[in-house]
């Protein structure tokens, strides 16, 4: 595996799932791959579960890991082509990113949507300078339109819960006072198309998800309708993707709470964190039997650490030629 | 050990000081312990000694050491509970301390006194909820009242440097132009009560440690009359607990200086560290040979080690269950 | 090895070569050396591949890396003799740097030059402070003046890329939009005068390096006759010395474009990154196959581990003593 972003750069989801399992259960068991070689781990912005688990999963598969906040431990990077760098970049993206290639063997990065321009951030830019640019492996730590380390980690936990052979899974927007990119749920919903789900999204309306990425989802404009029998309720803010970037809505009947949970089937609430409480989720719910947010955050370790493995296990191909 | 805070988490003193022994003459012989093991040392205030000395300590033991600032590195966590999360807090600490015990085996963490709230800070809030929540084995790194792994270097560096059974060892306040938390000089009373020497504290008007602490001690009011026959002199400042987190003196005349070094006993000079040069301590008594503030600072890797050893070997009794 | 700053440190070209070459060739052999050492790389000033090729040949010797950023993670060091510290700067450097190297086997330190007193920057004052004060072997990651690890990177380079016995190198100063230290163009000065090329300097009026690097080198205030015949082009900007840190000049007729380069010997462009496009080098020249600045680079690795390596084996010495 060369590159991780989409489910496609995962393939078949038995044989994922099925590597999960094992990295859970034997987690130390691939280090000779890991030996020599270094991991960094770069953040255009803040991180606490990517960060700790990325290392975590790294350090399990016997690399070296190297933290860089770019923009605090370095500087800022110019990413226009052709401008005269006299203003406050001092760097190239087209420098930098080579170099950061040689010095590592794989290179995960954190870049957020901006918000300043739907087809730039749209376009993954940043993160496909360093998959054209880097010469090695890259992975995505939640960058402009996806985040799919969270992604895997949610299906691998609608896994190890599920009760039933294909449970009903309803992803749910709700209210939050900042304006959040959309990564998270594009990645849910791009995931859970292709997993043996019967999904359904529920939001406020001007809250849909990009065409490319809502094509052939269900959706039910009634939340309490979309809660009824769900197994699994996946709850997240996002921002406007029509009205790009903007809050059209704090409305805090969006929160998920005790009464709407009686209406599913018993469901296990499930959310990527960091959640904003009794914004997103009552402290009831979250804090309730049914709440799994820490097992499918401990989960991060795991997608992690298959897709690394993957990676690594690419490379050695590659030494070998 | 599953907590590290007060004298009582060590137990045996004479046992905590042959581990001491053992760890700085055989640094490297129990690394087979730390073996993919993974230490978080999570930092809520800034920090050099307790950074570098801790990490060597899980490097000595072969962990693997993630260091993090959750305030930079990460956001600002929510303490309080049952509010409506929607200012500048975008997780709480009842999510992402779990979450960080899912991804490391041992933490530590700093956190000072914030000298808002006297009955907050000595709860120990902060450091409590890692130990609720976090599943894992927790060391105070300096938490709001207290400081045990620089108590714990400091009664091994007596230890070392002592030349009588009994030592006379005297906690003298001095002046800082900053309102400094009471953790240092609470552990080293609360410590130095419990190990065999003659312990004296003396601070101007209205500088008495919280009760729980002074208790049985011995207090002089006059500084030059606690200093007669010292063979150490641990000097420190702190700000007030009884008009709590104020500074009501920075009277240079409690500055510790080569004149009242000759009251002594030829005692050695003690300070954790950072210290204000002529304001705590004169750069003639600082730089003279009867200081062992570097002596002392490096044994700040051996109090670290013994104290992550044992968590390690209950991590490994847990293990075997 | 105990100090890495100047060529004599390094001591003959041809060996310090030879070991490049095998570093390069074989970067895990010498893991055994590295094992249970610490290296602790220290920045007041912000990098990027220094930070990331010094931790990488770190990790290739086997060692245990740390990188803090003092300002950031730590605080500000007072660095003045006989003050009372009752600013706003905690911690005298007399004491942190000899604590820092009871932590550490090996300190690597970045701190730029000041600009705001020629005498100072050129004492090395802080570098200086810590080969006096450590008690470990010290690095410059690019001090005051000179900037080491960069110029070893560039005669290695050099070498690799040279196709004639004694090539014709030249230093060519380029505008740029704020005032940089003078220690790269020192360095590569002052190891191209040992090595054996020929080595041009050409730069504007007022901008003549400190004359205890200038002193027997050729200078020619004419860009373009300086170009013609060269083998390798280096770029660099740097603030005036003889009108301390000031820019007297941001001609962009001094930028190396296409132009120019057409009046060498088929020349390699070099930089040491971070550089600015368009005011440096044009996009056209940076993006040719002429350009080596990414292998350049990479070759940071290489001379960071040849550097580590023999400070290694210095403190094997020491210890069989």
């Amino acid at each position: 595996m060369k590159r991780f972003l989409t489910p496609d750069d995962i393939g078949s989801f038995s044989k994922a799932l099925e590597d999960a399992r094992n990295a859970k259960n034997n987690p130390y068991a691939d280090q000779a791959l890991g030996r020599n070689k270094t991991l960094l781990l770069l953040f255009f912005n803040s991180s606490l579960r990517t960060r700790l688990s990325s290392q975590r999963a790294g350090f399990n598969l016997g690399m070296n890991v190297i933290v860089m906040d770019i923009n605090k431990d370095g500087w800022q990077l110019e990413t226009e082509f052709g401008v005269v760098m006299n203003g406050d970049k001092p760097e190239h993206i087209r420098e930098a990113v080579p170099v950061m290639g040689r010095y590592c063997d794989i290179i995960g990065v954190r870049s957020f949507a901006k918000f300043e321009n739907k087809e730039e951030d749209y376009s993954e830019k940043i993160l496909n300078q360093f998959i054209e640019l880097s010469g090695v492996p890259v992975i995505s730590l939640e960058s402009a339109t996806r985040h799919p380390l969270q992604a895997f980690a949610d299906l691998f936990t609608i896994e190890e819960y599920k009760t039933v052979e294909r449970p009903k899974v309803v992803l749910t927007w709700a209210p939050h006072p900042k304006a959040l990119p959309q990564a998270v749920p594009n990645s849910f919903v791009e995931w859970m198309k292709v997993a043996n789900v019967d999904l359904v999204v529920t939001h406020p309306k001007g809250y849909d998800l990009a065409p490319e990425f809502m094509d052939g989802v269900k959706y039910e404009p009634d939340q309490r309708k979309a809660f009824e029998g769900a197994d699994f309720i996946y709850a997240k803010n996002w921002a406007s993707y029509s009205d790009y970037g903007k809050i059209l809505s704090t409305d805090r009947s969006w929160t998920v709470d005790e009464e709407k949970m009686a209406l599913t089937n018993n469901a296990k609430f499930m959310h990527c964190l960091p959640v904003r409480r009794n914004m997103i989720v009552t402290d009831g719910v979250i804090e309730s039997p049914n709440s799994i947010v820490i097992d499918e955050a401990a989960n991060r370790v795991v997608s992690a650490q298959v897709v690394l493995k993957r990676m690594l296990q690419y490379i050695a191909e590659e030494e070998d030629l």
